[in-house]
């Protein structure tokens, strides 16, 4: 993917002249049908709550990650789907600038059989499963260098990039979001999620919207029964201390615009200030024409790559002096409704 | 600062065996009552706005910054403040993960006489201008070595640190935070503002509740009198492209949880839905007894640095791997309403 966005930062910033007012979002509206890749149906998590005040249907959809990632904690979370266990559950906790936490308030509902014990070792996934994982998935997404590790991808690219780029306005490119972060060794967007890495071991960062699973204190991982949405700046010093297991892609306001719990932790203090679940489902269990349908804008793509350029060093209408840089957390990668 | 900090991350590293459990509420629960730094009243911003629902107050404060940050922009608000300009207009923009705005709907309300026109050249601020600023305010926070640049007050820092921690177990203490920003050569937080440095030249940074002038197209740097709040992940591409003048230091929850504008930009399509704002005025034009009163955690205190250091490496009871690191807009400058 480095590769990639070196060459087109490269471009981009020898272009500048030119083309000084696209904006990210015109890279995205032209990014051609190819670029773009539908997410599986059983990685769609359907949560409709109680209509709102003026009885407006309130859907929010969340994308599972794909393995190696979260692997157990995403099958008791499908299990747990296909069971209807939280239909009836609510949203209990809204803590400003931090989460949205759902599940049973009373902590006294009974967990359907067959949920996965989940060790503390999962929250980190060496570079070796993520690409077992890749070759078995064959996700359209997959890189031709399948073999080599998301790291040595990226310094192959590196030194790939760094050549296409002499004699180029290097120096006005935008630099340094892949290791200039402050929470890992180096920072990417692979598949489509936020990855951060330290020695060879990589973990999903708690990037606004991201979905994670509650727990009591460690060792225990929590089951997925009770999950939570982020909704300020990145709490990054979650990472590695609990498990991510995808994102809100739709109808996130429906979270981030609750009223603040005014308990410890944001809690709702009485049952009538919690927000009612009336069911939360795959889309693979919806009838075909019901289905909610998704597509990400492929990591590996040339239009993601000046798409990330371009929100880098932003030189459209509006801004005055471009970053030159971005926190991986910026970048949010475009998801859009999937047409026909 | 940093030297305080790099010696207090010694301690606490050093100390990891003993006091594991203490979180940074804790450290700020148990600062001396002489860390603590009262916040002017003409620095306060006090804005209520119409009732909610049920009928419940809605007042936010905002806390203006020190010169020699936005000095032409927090004086068109203070007058647009004593003329009570605000008072009758409303919030008419949410926009997820973004910002807040509010000022006049109409766009057609006069404008008190006496606002200075600003310059882009004011979004930055010289260490020298920041230390002439500081020696005229008499600030309590005023650091000893004023004469220094903020730059160099904090490679002497780095010097007397690095040679206080010889010997320690430096390879745990946290590190990075202040050069490992994506969108700055330095970062760090100065009379509890969060600042970015590149050649000598400082700014304050997008985080999270901070508020900035809404302008028109370069070289419009706008008036004052359109105003927003950071209600998302750090919006840093608008660092240095923007004016900010200060952040919301209570009542953030009144404007977060507003309902998003369905409007492009995130702006309400209905005059019904916008909030009123029912007044917006100094607390130094409040009666003694009336006003709001906050203090801050003194940036160069040792409360402060040890504060820092346990949020970058959380190692209380919840936390099972320390991140070692920490976003400059993860640090949450400590504020509190002041007794007596």
């Amino acid at each position: 993917m480095l590769r990639f966005a070196l060459l087109a930062l490269a471009l981009v910033s020898s272009a500048t002249g030119g083309s000084a007012q696209t904006t990210p979002a015109d890279i995205v509206a032209q990014a051609p049908p190819g670029d773009w890749t539908a997410i599986p149906a059983d990685s769609l998590l359907v949560m409709d709550l109680a209509p709102d005040r003026a009885g407006k249907p309130r859907r929010i959809v969340i994308q599972l990650m794909p393995p190696p990632f979260a692997v157990g904690h995403i099958a008791n979370i499908r299990t747990l789907a296909r069971a209807h266990w939280w239909d009836g559950t609510s949203i209990n906790r809204v803590q400003d600038n931090y989460v949205v936490q759902w599940g049973d308030a009373s902590e006294k509902k009974p967990l359907p059989e067959g949920l996965i014990k989940v060790p503390e070792s999962a929250y980190l996934a060496p570079v070796e499963a993520i690409t077992a994982a890749e070759a078995v998935t064959h996700h359209s997404d997959a890189p031709e260098d399948a073999m080599l590790s998301l790291l040595q991808r990226a310094q192959a690219g590196n030194a790939a990039g760094a050549a296409a780029m002499a004699g180029t306005q290097s120096e006005s490119a935008p630099s340094g979001w892949h290791d200039r972060d402050s929470y890992a060794e180096w920072v990417e967007i692979h598949r489509g999620w936020p990855l951060a890495e330290q020695g060879g071991n990589f973990w999903p960062v708690h990037c606004y919207g991201m979905v994670g699973v509650g727990r009591n204190l460690s060792p225990d991982t929590g089951t997925g029964a009770e999950l939570y949405a982020v909704i300020g700046q990145a709490p990054r010093q979650l990472d590695r201390n609990i498990a991510l297991v995808g994102r809100v892609i739709s109808g996130i306001e429906h979270l981030s615009a609750l009223p603040r719990g005014t308990g410890p932790l944001g809690f709702y203090e009485t049952a009538a200030e919690r927000v009612g679940i009336r069911s939360v489902q795959l889309a693979s269990e919806l009838p075909e024409g019901a289905r909610p349908r998704f597509e990400y804008l492929s990591t590996d793509s040339l239009s993601f790559a000046h798409y990330v350029a371009a929100r880098a060093s932003r030189k459209d209408s509006f801004y005055f002096q471009p970053a030159h840089g971005i926190d991986i957390c910026n970048i949010v990668p475009p998801i859009r409704p999937a047409k026909g």
